[in-house]
């Protein structure tokens, strides 16, 4: 799935009852068609050697022999169900992770087939200051190779490849399971760049808000927590499954690539962190535009009250003398109208002082 | 219980109120007569065989000999409390659970006696925008038959008596607990497309309140929050149901089922978070509605104090020179009225300028 | 304890000042006397016989010999310390449960004394729409006898004893332990009695508050809200005693009673669920309240804004051609007064062609 | 500490700075000197003894001889650190306990040195309806010896000191275990009296809320939600404490002693559960205030609307033939008066009239 | 990173962004540079010598030999890279531990490397009344030597020097294991320091707040509430730590330095509890900000409406005697204009009576 989050739960609501009906294990598609022809790319490697290329269009692959070298095949496009399929024969998968694999939307886990580890992950990149796109990627770890479906040509993955190219660091030294922790590595890291980006776009916000609150901060603040929410329901699983990973309940996992695995859980952990905090801080930013404004209205309201309470009852006093009663014998005085003036003085200076004793002024 | 489920607090508690006092296992029908007659219907299977036959009226299903086969009798209707009473004899049901099964409202739940497990479920259906139909389903597992209770002729089950006529997929090879998974599976998929339908009217009432905010989407609202409410409290008993039957608890689950349940409880889980997602949206909403309100009043005020504070003062001027004194000598002037229009002007000018500074305008 | 609930917190803190200071195990009567003698009833009954007479005042009820038959001693009235310690000493019971037998206000619990259970359970009735009334009830079940200690003379029991007496159903077959059960299920069962009628209350609550909220409905509402915390304090300790009682914790009862628990169990967690959903709907409630307010203001103030906005400023000008000015060339023009109309006319139009733009109208 | 516990936070977080950088186990007395001179009394007893005198300035205590009499001695304070110090030599307490004691603002615990028992407690005292006084307390329980130490020279514990001379219940039979008990449920019994008066002070503060909202009565909730506040946090760990001690984790503790903590155990979680209610009542209060000043805000806002809607339209018909155009035929009409009469009567009328048909009136 | 923690999402955010695509165990300097050169200064002591030195710049420090002497090799500094690498070389340091020393923003934590602990920290220090510094402090606990590396030349541990200095209390007789108490003491003693500050500005936060609410106060209010959010995700870790290297987890810890780490896991469960209280105080605190708004509002409007009440009637009587009909009876009436002022003084009495008995006087 790689349109905006924005409306996930329809989405995925939507995603899963197009299957409704249909028996378990059975391959549909849901997503968007991202690349025009589904592309395998296969990489074997060991400390000496390093083997990159691409499968024609049609060429099968197949599991490694049982040798010491490692193989990543990666798949990019999943709109070819049949291509899947025959993937999922020839490497033994379970139906019901093949369903998966096709079907984007999926809750990030780690399912346990005796000899193959299967992981779904949702990588995250920043469309715009307000949405995420979501693409599925999935891994089927085996004991000498790693099958990694996406459904873009994203450059996800690259840096990995690159890695594995030059041949620096650990990565040639190690086994499938350490590719596959690179690869799971790199899914967390990208999480970062997209907090960062909504940090920073929160900080701006919190200014706005501070300097000129309007509708707009507050349709974007909202649009924010709702990022967070939707955030928030995809990390918590993530952490159970490199919890999992990491804890030694797989035996594909060897003790070497667990240490890595601490760390990527520890960074799982800080990506939670920050999200709560970013949460906290927005519910604050909303109690901060509700109580200026809050403070604006009693300002706003204080000087209509001010100027409406001096100024009817000086109206009032004028009004009196406006009309038109033959026997008004104030209107003849020869003082009248300075007398009126010296009231009315004194009734707008009396009603400033009592505002400034109710600290109104 | 199929009526709508809008007030189920109280219904549930009406329901229970019926029984108090009565001695425990006393079988009284709770929920509405949905159907005429108690309809049986028994569906036997094997990989090679299939036979499917409705029992005549007053016939009894009886439990299959212990062959290979398996049998699926399905009841529909609870009003005839005698009928099911015949039925759990034949089948050695425990007294509490027939009471259950007549009983609607009850928490979904799994229960072992020890060569069968009971299981209740909640089936849902959209009824419309706002309101869900809440269907009480048990179910009764032994070790080569399901014996299923259903309140209303609906066509809940119907793809799954498809598949096992089409004998397509796993469920003619696998045993009695398989089809109580396919069941279950029916009945959780059913959850996604009650939800789909939330979502959307979760999506439109959005915009609603973020374009005209009046109080039919304020009751909308509200009315989402309160189905969002009650699912939750249906889902969650759900959940421990299914993890339950995937942990491997019961004997009568066999592993390979297992798998299919995790994949269940995968689903379940994902219910669970598109619930929890759309109350944190819906109290999102509820936020925008009384913050954009809170903005509008403050728009209003503004509005009112500037034209109020502009020209009160203004007319009091004028009222002044609109007074009958006779000695008033400023009626006389010969630029009284071009003056009295400047000092108007200039004040008017300077209340502008002082809402400007303020950001009033 | 019988009072209202209204304000059991400050209740409850002085009835265990009232002790403060006295040795443990101390019987201090607490609560309200509401029988004029304490009444001791002994049924006692086997599968073939049954036999149930009232005991003589000053007569003691002493702890049944070791035979099959079940004895139920009911003590009604808990003011005469001395009576309930005689039964005390005669039973056995220790010091501690005594004080709590006499002692209303108690939260419910299970204590395990070797041969004794002694639980402690607070039946609940409706007296008015608002208010519940809580009466404290003791039950020692021992191997062969259940004593029950109740304060008032309540039906609460009659039921039970009916049954018992007929002889129908399981309850003579079985021993003491299914005889704590089925009293225990009867003041669980008298939750929902209670739950239904805060239920409709509330239903009706929400009605009002929708048509025509007023501080009546608010008060009202507050109050359920209140009787909803109360609930919740009483009846989550009751759930952590039925859940014990049915784990199998205590050997005094028996798997086939456990399995009648299991279902109490049930109906304890469906109560818990009935109470957190009244609270959700309860909050909701306020919600609505507040929003519908803060949409009233806005209505109330949109309509005093256009009225004053329009008005204010065409006085003003009909006060300019009131002043008395003696050189006022306007009011000598032919066509002053009907220009003047149009100038008015064309403010108001244009008034109200900006308010209807800002879809104020 | 002993005075009143409204700033809690500041004064522990600053006792705690006074000591930062020096060496753990460093004795610093933190709190107020409540006595002139450090007060040690001995108690001696077994069932058929009692010896109690107080030790002349500057003598020491020991730890008594290993026989079958309970020694309990009570110190009473604290800022004479070399007095404790000397204690704490002979009785061979840790440094870091010996720490603790002098160093009130303590959390509520129960540590384990083998040998002994280390226990710190806060002890509680109404000092007016929004103010608690409370004041640390420390045990130190030994096989047969117990050492209190106090700052205040309250008399906190002199019923227990009755109850052992007296010789009455069970106290003189029991060992140190059990006196460590009874100082433990006086320390409990008091937080009940504490929360009588909170009680009574929000029963009252209701009512005042409900008949004439004032920021006194808000600022009387807002201290009593503040004491929740501290109360909670101090309550917490004693359950901890209690818990610990009952479910027999300490050699120390023996089994007749832990039914009594069970006891203990209970009044605690009832503690908590009725600060909790204390704090949802209080919190439900707030909402009152809030909901009740926004009805009452529109109450006022409708009775100004009205009056201003009704006649600011009708001052602006008579201000037009208040103007002194020559050419206004109107004011030449014989019927001119009394048909503006009617015309401004009608225009009244149909204002009423709006505003009954949108509930105002 | 010693910068005010004001933004920390997005710093920690845009820290680890800067490592996004780089292998794991790659070290990369993130923080700010805070001295000049990389200082390393060395401390050995036992019970009886005590030697302490700086190395000269390019020296490199050596794991010592296994004897019973503590070596304490404090390094400051962290930007030059490759020194950080060579010592990391002499100690076997695992890359993952090296990469999180130079790579500011780590959570609290303690990784076990067999022969080695791994401790993360952050020191905190006030830098005024609302914003915190913070600073990574790590640990390597080795069998007889601790080494720590800071960022800045900070005189956080010189208190820990001294007393090993000065050979006093019991930190001469212990192990590494007691040092990296001391130490971590230090880091939590520090943690109340920063809280007192805190309190204090709540505490005269409070009552401006009721003195005189504004929106300076408003901003202040903010801003503790959101160091508050950053404290608790930096302590909740810490705790972590603390309590798992306090149950005996980890070999290197003696069972004397746990007793003393149960002390620190003390502390840290008490600023725990001090942060939360200051949350619970602060959100307390918009309460009352918020309801005295609202109780402003309240008094403002009825200010306002009184005076428009009264008057607005009045002028309205007032402008129809001053209209200009020729035919208008009453303005020739004797007594006209004086029984016009008995009509507005009754209407002006009549709507005073009504508010009074409405409450709004």
């Amino acid at each position: 799935m790689t349109g905006p989050a924005s409306h996930p739960p329809r989405k995925r609501a939507r995603a899963r009852t197009k299957q409704a009906g249909l028996p378990p294990g059975t391959m549909v598609h849901v997503g968007e068609r991202q690349v025009e022809q589904v592309r395998i790319r296969r990489i074997r490697y060991d400390e000496h050697h390093y083997d990159d290329h691409n499968l024609a269009a049609g060429q099968q692959p197949a599991p490694p022999p049982d040798d010491r070298q490692v193989t990543w095949i990666s798949v990019t496009g999943l709109h070819q169900v049949e291509v899947i399929e025959a993937i999922g024969k020839a490497f033994g998968i379970h139906p019901l992770a093949l369903e998966d694999i096709v079907h984007a939307g999926q809750r990030p886990k780690v399912d346990d087939y005796e000899r193959q580890l299967f992981i779904v992950l949702n990588a995250l990149e920043s469309v715009d200051d307000q949405h995420i796109a979501v693409e599925q990627v999935s891994l089927l770890v085996g004991p000498n190779y790693v099958v990694s479906f996406q459904e873009r040509d994203s450059a996800l993955f690259d840096p990995v490849r690159e890695r594995v190219k030059a041949g620096k660091g650990r990565c040639r030294k190690l086994g499938a399971d350490y590719l596959a922790y690179a690869l799971l590595d790199t899914v967390v890291d990208h999480y970062f760049v997209v907090l960062e980006r909504f940090s920073e776009v929160a900080e701006r916000l919190e200014e706005t808000l501070i300097r000129r609150p309007d509708p707009a901060a507050l349709g974007m603040l909202h649009g924010l927590k709702r990022q967070m929410i939707l955030l928030r329901k995809s990390v918590w699983p993530l952490r159970e499954v490199v919890s999992g990973l990491q804890r030694g309940e797989f035996p594909l996992i060897t003790d070497a690539t667990r240490l890595y695995l601490r760390d990527v859980y520890d960074h799982t952990v800080r990506v939670i962190d920050t999200i709560e905090t970013l949460r906290d801080l927005l519910s604050g930013m909303l109690d901060i535009y509700l109580s200026s404004q809050s403070y604006r209205l009693n300002e706003v309201m204080k000087v209509l009250t001010i100027i409406a309470t001096i100024f009817i009852p000086l109206t009032f006093l004028t009004s009196i003398y406006g009309m038109n009663f033959e026997h008004m014998p104030e209107l003849k005085w020869r003082w009248g109208y300075p007398v009126l003036w010296l009231v009315m003085a004194s009734i707008g200076g009396g009603m400033l002082y009592y505002f400034r004793s109710k600290r109104w002024l």
